[in-house]
């Protein structure tokens, strides 16, 4: 079998991960690691264009919080791409300019490959199909957007935040009952390192914080850098439940960037069915066939 | 949009449900229903093939523990199918077989699409792309293989046996504990009528029965026609488990045949995008992607 040749654009927690995932894969041969800060084992990023034709697919492991789209338009203009954007009020605008993208480069894009999105979509579109209404709850554990949301804040050290689910909320979805205030659906636990004198100040900055927690049951906690440092986890819990129970999809995550390296290598897999299709574009975890990335007998699977 | 014409071919638990599900949808349009019994509402089964050109897809309902495979090579040459073939023994051959026939007709044969074979075989696959090693626990449920199994004892008069998960095992899954035995995985609860003197019999031949029981924890009870008929369930439950519990995928069904129609019209909605392929053969729940199966809009699903 042919390895395919890939790259890794990012060294963050993922990248660092689908280094690790990658390089004990016998079926990937890693080319390059890409980054902007000047790491010592990687290329910097600017030089990236000089890898035309030396590289089958990019892992582009740039936060969605940052500029992970304008990095990935750049990218896919000279080579395929998967990626985990996860910004759920930007992803629709995102699939339309990857589209074009790929389509004018003739480049396959695959988009949005984490959990969730990803694995929770998979399982959304499956509901769907079935007629099923489904909830999804996240948590407990710590999201990244809010978590970088309060770090934004002026004064403030260090923080987290914990989503964590209304267990009542979800015991009502299990009985058939249509809940639709999704404010009630999680909790968000705030834990925040800042000078006294500015607690009082950013805890009003945190309640009053459009999208992220108005209308969100909210606490805040402000704690030392050693308490932070001590409760930080990469562990992850969610589910998805179809109103009145009839199917349920949960994850229980041990670390959330190694899981969902393993999701994107696991899709990485069916570059070569995609293209032997000979259609560029994007790719979503709905458009990809679980075929494309099997290793054991398909009948056997059945 | 254009509609799907269809047919239906066997009209027992499953063709009733497919019949009243089809009706009120708007994308399907019933053409014919086929039996071989004589029954008012239905087509002679002799006559099938002067429906050619009328009908779209034909929905296979008759039994995987008749004569399925048989009519189902008889269908196919001459209209595309779905079903939900679920002898899992019988599983590899009959995919071959299909796959032929299909392909020698240039028709589309979409197999073995029901919760399982279907839904748990795409959470299967799931799990082995992401190199999780997973179980499949079934119950408590009727199993209508081990019911046929009984029932066709001699003097026998009615039966019903109840697949069981055994808790324990479930449990050792979750903790990661990668057993083996599967023997060990289920219960199986067996209720029979027959007259008194025949009880002692039918016990020793339920209990050596290869295959069926033979191995597993059986436990044989025998009650009156009366007391069975109250306790017959169309509910079911199942799950698949990765060892150490990351995905967990269940059902918790209210009724069994009503949700194996449920999944083969969801999946009879693919057909069109299925023929934009211009493929012939076999497909399964790993070949077709959910984006052909959802009505919802795809970035919102994402």
């Amino acid at each position: 079998m042919k390895k395919i040749k890939v790259g890794i654009v990012g060294f963050g927690n993922i990248g660092k991960e689908i280094k690790k995932q990658i390089l004990s894969n016998k079926d990937f041969e890693l080319v390059a690691i890409f980054a902007r800060r000047k790491i010592k084992e990687c290329v910097e990023f600017e030089k990236i264009e000089e890898y035309q034709g030396k590289i089958d697919l990019m892992f582009l492991c740039v936060g969605s919080q940052s500029d992970l789209e304008q990095v990935a338009e750049r990218v896919l203009k000279n080579f395929n791409t998967i990626d985990c954007f996860d910004n759920h009020n930007k992803i629709k605008n995102y699939l339309i300019n990857q589209q074009t993208i790929a389509a004018q480069n003739k480049k396959i894009a695959i988009c949005s490959v984490g959990w969730d999105p990803g694995l929770f979509s998979l399982i959304r579109g499956l509901m769907d199909g079935l007629n099923l209404n489904c909830k999804t709850f996240w948590g407990k554990g710590l999201s990244q957007g809010h978590t970088q949301a309060i770090k934004n804040l002026p004064n403030v050290e260090d923080a987290i935040q914990f989503t964590i689910p209304n267990k009542n909320v979800v015991k009502q979805t299990r009985r058939g009952i249509d809940l639709t205030n999704f404010h009630a659906f999680h909790t968000r636990q705030c834990f925040v390192v800042c000078k006294k004198q500015f607690c009082k100040t950013i805890k009003q900055q945190i309640l009053t914080m459009p999208d992220y927690f108005v209308g969100y049951k909210t606490k805040v906690k402000f704690v030392s850098l050693k308490k932070l440092n001590k409760i930080k986890s990469f562990a992850h819990k969610g589910e998805v439940v179809s109103v009145g129970d009839e199917i349920e999809f949960k994850l229980n995550l041990k670390s959330n960037p190694a899981f969902t390296a393993k999701i994107m290598i696991a899709y990485a897999r069916a570059l070569p069915n995609l293209q032997k299709l000979h259609k560029f574009g994007v790719f979503t975890i709905l458009d990809i066939p679980i075929a494309y990335i099997i290793k054991k007998e398909k009948s056997q699977l059945i």
